[in-house]
């Protein structure tokens, strides 16, 4: 792919500062860039590689509009989304199977393959198995019996779907990830006795826009649906258990556990590692930070962080308190000699 | 399926309360069932959709026997086992191959399929391995060198399971999930050196009736085996090191992780995202909390929380003590300045 | 595999204490080995197991180099990196394909397979990838568009690499990791809008001799590449964000989570679930301990521990402190009382 920075800050919605005829051919890092490369500022703190980039031209926001000898610009008030738009544009060809179902692939008599799908070599796509127009399922996916994926949606390699589960449009499935195996549910008979499985016979629902990362686990329901709403985005090997629902839009980041029953709300973000209990809601757009343990419900907007989880600012003078807790001991030991000392006066 | 809620009573061992004539098709949640659903009252926070599901029937215990207007009753006094004997009979039939060795999967010569065993399309069995009778391997799992899988096990999709581990009767292990790849153990030649792999040739062995949910590890030892006891359940993305020894019916769930040469009772309870030391011992029917991390044995029958885990219960006290610890600042302040007035008088 | 204990001692550069015509035949560990099993003094805890092990051969250090009766000793003053050696000789065959292309295996027309390199059933390597010389790739797995493994690695059943990564030479992947996932990236068009995909245009490379257990994941660079370096080990489960740089020789334990951009220099330890925030260094050879939150970049040779993690020391110092927090109260609510009977007075 090769095209004038005047023709790409069309397509991407930028104005050009600078020579607009310069020809760029590829995307790097702004530190990697060589002539030929788009590149972009991400973070504040490169702003100096500005003036030693090897790239062609850059994407910026409108702080740094100022033109720059021997560097073409791209300015947009939404920088981020312009470069990601010229990174879809430039980007390398990706792997993906040809439209069509690979001979070795196997596919059930009665599955039906959508006009310009694609599946891969030695994909299994099982019966009553349904694949949108446009989707590709990745090589060595195992598509199960009765599971339905929308339109335009990937399904990346060696991806296991279980029976009657449902991927809406445009969603991504990243490698590895198992959605709709049996969520964990025993009855105990007696003490000490044998843990008897339950059934679970629900499944889950993926709904459109959403991508999961790699490794995932998604539960099928014990009964009825386990839910991910229209647009949420699920990080590597994240544990959601059975019966969750996830609200739309969320943002669930890598190695992240959700027990089962919990609901949470749209637009909610679950930082690193962070655990929730079963039972329980998250509200919407709450936050819940890095590797904190969350025990009960939490409202819409609320902030929380540690454990057990708690308003951000709390743990965060909980911390600070311990923090300042081998001094506070000293500090009781001189109260106390102060006082031994006056009472033997 | 179809059959009357007195038929279904009988299987399941619950007695009628209400029409036993009454015909149920399916299964379904409390709030999702319509006409001709059998539902469950699980949660005692549901019981006022007692009087609004739209099922036709619903497995209730002792306490909610009485007469409902519309809605047959099966009553158990262990309502949970019947339900999920209900829902094995009621159930949707979910994904599995036909018995038999698919025409595409790949089966060593000397491999040895039993009596109404199942291997699925693209699945692979190496050289001297066993599939029990009657035992279903799904579409892409892979079974290694020697492996044997017992009678009646399912291993499902895209399971790796790698040479001469041993898996036992009537055993579950969930779609992504890896058994017997190598232990983490290198030798560290010298400060800052290479780090040299110590070969791993033990094995691991699954007992009977063990469940084994999605990307779970188990690492082979290195010498001997890692062992999981029979009747236990592992949640996913649990991490089980090499050589370490689970005993019988223990609950360990999702993304747990047991370092090398660690023991776990029987009995024993890991909640979700512990983290458990090497070298020691947890003793027989103990309980680990959510996010503790377990650095020390702990004796059969303990309760343990928090970093590092103590007493479940001192671990309360001194997190509640956290809490008060800002109020605590305050008066050490307040004393120090009533000191400070005193000694001025 | 059967040799007497002298022609063992000589391969692996240990001197002999006793008998060495003794023949031995296999390894075990010093509690199951019987006659014919060479074994090893692992843990000095073992020590008394010394004089009731069943082995005919065992390798020890200098320390315990005293004649047994019985019992052929094996002595080194690397007695860990000898045994290693003895492993890889006496050790069983484990599961490997036969040098070649399997003839159910999928490989592009384009891609290129080295000299003795062995690709297992139902592999699969799209186009213009290149297997190296003596390289192994096991059955279902899948190498991507443009990808090279490089000479004698191994690519264990059912790895995903996607397109494009480069893996180096003596590399071993096990079972279940996924390499080269898009990157965790999105951009917010307006608060409460749609998270838009940023293009992960990036790579991964893994340089040589690196180690990677099961179930990884490693995704794919924005732009640029995540990078493991030379001899690097990383355990199941782990996380690797888009843009990490993972020095040499660093050894990354079970379910660690390691966030985007994040370099860790080499020689670190990063233990067990221990996270590491995003845009932060951990510094060449620093510790970091299990389950701790680092949250901000540490120097070279430190040890942290804990959340927020700090230096290992003062973090003991503080759950210290915590642990006598319940006393500490006590003693002030003493010195409230003190000062307000003296007031009294």
């Amino acid at each position: 792919m090769s095209m004038t920075v005047s023709e790409l800050a069309e397509m991407v919605g930028a104005k050009v500062v600078g020579d607009g005829r310069v020809v760029v051919t590829g995307v790097a890092g702004i530190r990697e860039a060589s002539e030929g490369d788009l590149t972009f500022l991400s973070n504040p703190k490169y702003e100096k590689y500005l003036s030693t980039t090897g790239a062609s031209a850059v994407v910026v926001d409108e702080q740094h509009a100022a033109p720059r000898e021997g560097l073409a610009l791209l300015v947009s008030d939404q920088a981020y989304a312009a470069f990601a738009r010229a990174m879809e544009i430039m980007g390398p060809v990706e792997d993906r199977p040809e439209p069509g179902v690979d001979r070795t692939a196997v596919v059930a008599q009665d599955a039906v393959i959508g006009a310009g799908a694609a599946v891969g070599a030695n994909a299994v796509v099982m019966e009553e198995a349904a694949i949108g127009n446009r989707a590709v399922v990745h090589a060595g996916a195992y598509i199960g019996r009765g599971v339905t994926v929308g339109a335009e949606s990937v399904v990346h390699a060696n991806v296991t779907l279980k029976a009657r589960c449902t991927v809406g449009r445009r969603v991504i499935v990243h490698s590895g990830t198992v959605i709709g195996s049996d969520g964990f549910g025993f009855a105990l008979g007696e003490p000490g006795g044998v843990h008897r499985k339950v059934p679970q016979v629900g499944t889950v629902v993926i709904e459109d826009d959403v991508e999961i990362g790699s490794n995932v686990c998604i539960d099928r329901a014990t009964l009825g649906a386990t839910r991910i709403g229209r647009g949420t985005k699920i990080d590597n090997l994240v544990q959601i258990g059975h019966n969750v629902v996830v609200g739309e839009g969320a943002v669930i980041v890598a190695q992240v556990g959700i027990s089962g029953s919990t609901e949470v709300g749209s637009g909610a973000v679950l930082a690193g590692q962070a655990g929730i209990a079963g039972h329980i809601t998250i509200g919407e757009r709450a936050v819940v930070g890095a590797q904190s343990g969350v025990t009960r419900s939490i409202p819409a907007g609320a902030i929380v962080s540690g454990y057990p989880a708690r308003d951000h600012r709390l743990t965060k003078r909980l911390l600070a308190g311990l923090s300042h807790l081998p001094a506070l001991f000293s500090r009781v030991r001189t109260l106390e000699r102060r006082l031994d000392e006056m009472e033997e006066d």
